[in-house]
């Protein structure tokens, strides 16, 4: 969260009504919980890594994290965003690819053990709030955010309300197929659009420039320790210090996010998108190449108006401020 | 419209009040206007050719079939659907691919003329609106509409209302790139979906197949009189009456609207897809193995509820039911 961005809101004075609230957020890796107060300020923070292989381990670690926080702040609610597919009803977790949920009452379970009120919101869709409330996507009329994180997340905020489609699992642009028989994608299908724009298919990209040119690729290399250890993170470390075969990386995928970018404004005419997750820390070296190629091939460019591409200014927060908020918003009615 | 879809329909005492409206609807090659009831009946209709090359001219056809309609029956508001980008004011067409309008303020220009209320609608728009209203969208919570024409229309109705985009000119998902560099499309890029899924793609797939096996395409171009007349009708025909090159065809096309519906589903999570234009003549032909496809590559597949795809009800007059319906609740209020 930059200093600017916290100037731009408004002062402590003009808040919202409504207290605070606890914010989860449940990735694949760690789980973040935050008590976040009406102006999307985040006033306490904890973190854990997240039980991979056993829902009832998640849950606990879940209760935990809230148990501590409500035990230092007065809270109203708590909304826990996961990286999973919630259901319309906003209780049940359908499925989790990096998790064990499978069909989990995972609101019911946590209101029994918490007595507080909670909401189950999908990561990527409290993320796409966070930003349209507090962040990068304040007063837009259509706001899609594309979070590039291990896969890409995705969320939209139509009109000032979240969209959650039909059944609860709108937003999964990354599983949109961007190349008939490409790269084979975790969910079973090939050519998603996340094999090619995310964290995980930069390390993939650099990777394979490593093996057919060690010379090429000797800096991400040297930065990852070894050639096994080559992550995405040592791609964009590459890039910002200038590294030129990291910069090539970057700039194609920025490419792959334009195009895709490209397409979801056919689909959805939003006026801004909002770019965000881990490998976002790139700024203009990744949104520069995408914003061209998004402009090179924006179906009847020059015929209408164009949206604005923006990083996301909620960092790593996103995912629990909007989780929280939501919760806050729905408690009140 | 079948007389089934007619059955489901409120009787003619339940009808919400708002009179009369007329609808205009205007493609690239014929203008249809028709006096539309508060039910969506059509009560009369006309039809001309569309003039292609001059904006005043098409405007001249407009007012001719609306002041003789209007001269017949008591209408309170003129709704247009046009086969271009409407802007977000409803006022003016930004671009019409296969018309002369260029940011042409076709709105006020017809009310000065009418001296009735004139509103204009994007036609995929005004489609989906009627399906939404009086055909096979009803009670969709998120309602797709896919328009099989020249190219693909799309419009789309979200929690019971019209999405249109911050800008106007949301669900141009026939031009959504499907293959990188592949066939070329009237706007400019190449690969995307209409040239696939439509009309045109259908005709194009089977000249290439008469071109390489005429033998196979016999029956095709029979009914075509000429390899050069070669037409998506033709091959409708002959796939209808079983002609098995024909049926393959169908099939190919199938396949790519499943999966661009699976697409679309990544997307937006709709529960319901409505699947219009002349070559939905097929039905199940064409549905089949869009559904096939769809289950088969759908993200998430077996962990989601599953939309229903269905074949439009309105026929060739869902343009001008939707844009008189969409008029006369503007109108109205």
């Amino acid at each position: 969260m930059s200093a600017e961005s916290l100037d731009d809101r408004p002062p402590l004075d003009d808040r919202p009504p409504g207290g605070l609230a606890i914010g989860v957020d449940i990735g694949g890796s760690k789980a973040a919980a935050g008590v976040v107060d009406a102006a999307g300020r985040v006033l306490d923070r904890l973190q854990r890594p997240t039980p991979q292989m056993d829902a009832a381990d998640t849950e606990d670690v879940i209760a935990e994290l809230v148990l501590e926080l409500a035990g230092r702040h007065d809270v109203s609610a708590v909304g826990v965003g996961a990286a999973g597919w919630v259901a319309a009803d906003r209780a049940r977790v359908l499925f989790a690819p990096h998790l064990a949920w499978r069909d989990e009452p995972l609101r019911d379970a946590l209101r029994a053990r918490l007595d507080l009120p909670v909401w189950v919101e999908n990561d990527a869709n409290a993320a796409a709030w966070a930003e349209h409330r507090f962040g990068a996507a304040r007063g837009a009329a259509v706001a899609l955010c594309v979070t590039l994180g291990t896969g890409i997340g995705g969320g939209m905020v139509l009109g000032g309300e979240l969209f959650r489609g039909a059944f609860g699992v709108a937003g999964e642009w990354g599983h949109l197929r961007v190349v008939p028989g490409g790269r084979r994608c975790a969910c079973g299908n090939r050519g998603c659009w996340e094999q090619y724009a995310s964290g995980r298919a930069l390390a993939r990209d650099a990777r394979e420039l490593a093996e057919n040119s060690p010379v090429a690729a000797r800096r991400m290399i040297e930065l990852a320790g070894q050639f096994g250890a080559l992550q995405g993170t040592h791609v964009t470390a590459a890039a910002l210090e200038g590294d030129g075969a990291a910069l090539d990386l970057v700039t194609e995928m920025g490419e792959w996010l334009g195009q895709g970018i490209a397409g979801l404004a056919a689909i959805l005419d939003p006026d801004v998108v909002v770019v965000g997750g881990g490998v976002s820390e790139l700024g203009e070296l990744l949104l520069a190449p995408a914003r061209a190629r998004y402009a090179a091939v924006l179906t009847g460019r020059g015929f209408r108006p164009e949206l604005t591409v923006r990083v996301a200014e909620l960092g790593a927060a996103a995912g629990l401020v909007g989780a929280a908020d939501l919760a806050r918003l729905e408690t009140l009615g």
